[in-house]
């Protein structure tokens, strides 16, 4: 499972209401950052987020609003005793420039920092025992990447009373976790399917932001669990959306129904729509009746 | 007269409490900011300061927390549609730097913008019809400058019923403000002093911060009618302080009171005393019975 916090879902232009795009994802306690626009250490201190825990950085495209607070964020870790690894994922162009930020702004950190030039194509670009991350492209003014967030399958479950019933020894059980058929030792098999459940079906999660709606983007979050598309404008502004490499909420809201995503949270948001979100949610769940309008502060599962 | 706005009065570890630094002197309508901190930008919306009448930023010194909001706020001009000129004055080396982020992570500016690079050393480095600003070294871990803001002599005030009076044509009355005697047509002299006040004195303002106690900022802010200057930590820890080029509350006020300032305001605090801010204000009283806390949105004039 994943639990998603958003720490900014607001656009390019700051206002009091929206910090820029950053979120955090909890994958069993292991955290993974979404953007970092200025501000987002901030953000994290005020929703609790432990940086001991948060130790990569998933950097869309090279836009300020996603990517300022990222040189403070990572100076302040220093200074917070941060001893850990931290891997910050991004576009190459800008890496030189977040590291002579570093070099001439900051301490000399106390822990291993390492940037990952991304590409823009569909790519696995991190992976542990439990899960990986794969970039796909997004159409925008500038190169960006969306990131799909997968948990890879679970081990079956075993039902306690079956396996008792059965007196399976305990050096046989973690093959009954990977399929195994117990066979007894006067030759009788007790198939798998009696003495295991299914495993939770594995999550994912996929973050699109900044981009046009575009077929990229469908193949790549069709069917998750959850989809976080930007919305930066309302059906009064689809040129300036388009002309701008952005997306409508109707657009998102269509796109999540279309490919099949569980869940949807929008996010994103112009300033122009400050006083009247209300209207953004609405031509969302037009297309997409169960969407969620991002704010500072949500927690979403999936 | 000047009116400083506190944006950010906490030091370099971040906290909840309190923004980086940052401050906006406003003379006469005109604003200067001294220092950009991360967040800085907003500050700005919060306190309702408007950008179009800020055309100059001073930078104390290379450190995160002085600067580095610097390249977002610059970068938010061109969307909020600011079309006039930006002077930023620094230390040299961070200005390529500032430069190739906004040319990494921003749109191309719609104004102008100029780097201007400064020298540690007592030097004059702005100027106008009404004021100068002037750096002054100050002794932190790396080179820094204060910043002295001097109001010019005034023109004396004209005595509206004297000039009425002794019948002052409209033309020789800008001499007056200049000092100059009236001599009517019959040859008559009348004294200056009968047709005009003497000025408001010129104001000062002195901005030190980061610094440890020394006899450069002593100088420069002797007699100065408002002295902001740091006060890191408390009695507590000195030895602290000295060792990161700081200074204690107490020290500020010791040295608000051997110079003559006329106010004093203590700020960038340690986030070691957010829980307990009491002590600095105490310790800085007891050398200098007047001293001000800083806070975010503190508005105060001299």
């Amino acid at each position: 499972m994943f639990e998603i916090t958003i720490l900014g879902c607001g656009s390019a232009t700051p206002s009091l209401k929206h910090m820029p795009s950053s979120q955090v994802v909890d994958h069993n306690g292991k955290y993974f950052m979404i953007d970092c626009g200025e501000g987002t250490q901030l953000e994290v201190r005020r929703r609790g987020i432990k940086m001991a825990r948060l130790n990569n950085i998933f950097i869309s495209h090279l836009h300020g609003d996603h990517i300022l607070g990222l040189p403070g964020l990572l100076s302040s870790l220093s200074l917070n005793d941060f001893t850990g690894e931290m891997h910050v994922y991004m576009l190459p162009e800008g890496i030189d420039v977040i590291k002579q930020t570093l070099a001439t702004f900051a301490h000399e950190p106390n822990y291993t920092l390492t940037f990952h030039p991304l590409t823009v194509e569909n790519k696995v670009i991190y992976e542990d025992a439990t899960m990986t991350v794969e970039t796909f492209p997004l159409s925008h003014t500038v190169p960006a990447v969306g990131f799909l967030f997968k948990e890879k399958p679970k081990p079956r479950r075993i039902i306690g009373e079956m396996v008792e019933f059965h007196q399976v020894p305990l050096r046989e059980r973690a093959a009954l976790k990977d399929g195994a058929d117990y066979v007894k030792e006067d030759g009788t098999v007790v198939p798998n399917r009696l003495l295991t459940r299914d495993p939770e079906p594995p999550s994912t999660y996929a973050y699109a932001s900044d981009t046009m709606p575009c077929r990229s983007v469908r193949e790549a979050v069709a069917g998750v669990d959850l989809l976080y598309h930007e919305a930066t404008y309302g059906d009064d502004k689809v040129s300036q959306a388009h002309g701008r490499g952005h997306s409508t909420a109707r657009e998102a809201g269509r796109i999540a129904r279309e490919v099949g995503a569980k869940q949807l949270v929008i996010g994103h948001f112009s300033k122009a729509y400050n006083n009247n979100e209300q209207v953004l949610i609405d031509q969302a769940r037009e297309e997409y009746p169960t969407a969620i309008l991002a704010y500072e502060g949500l927690r979403i599962k999936c």
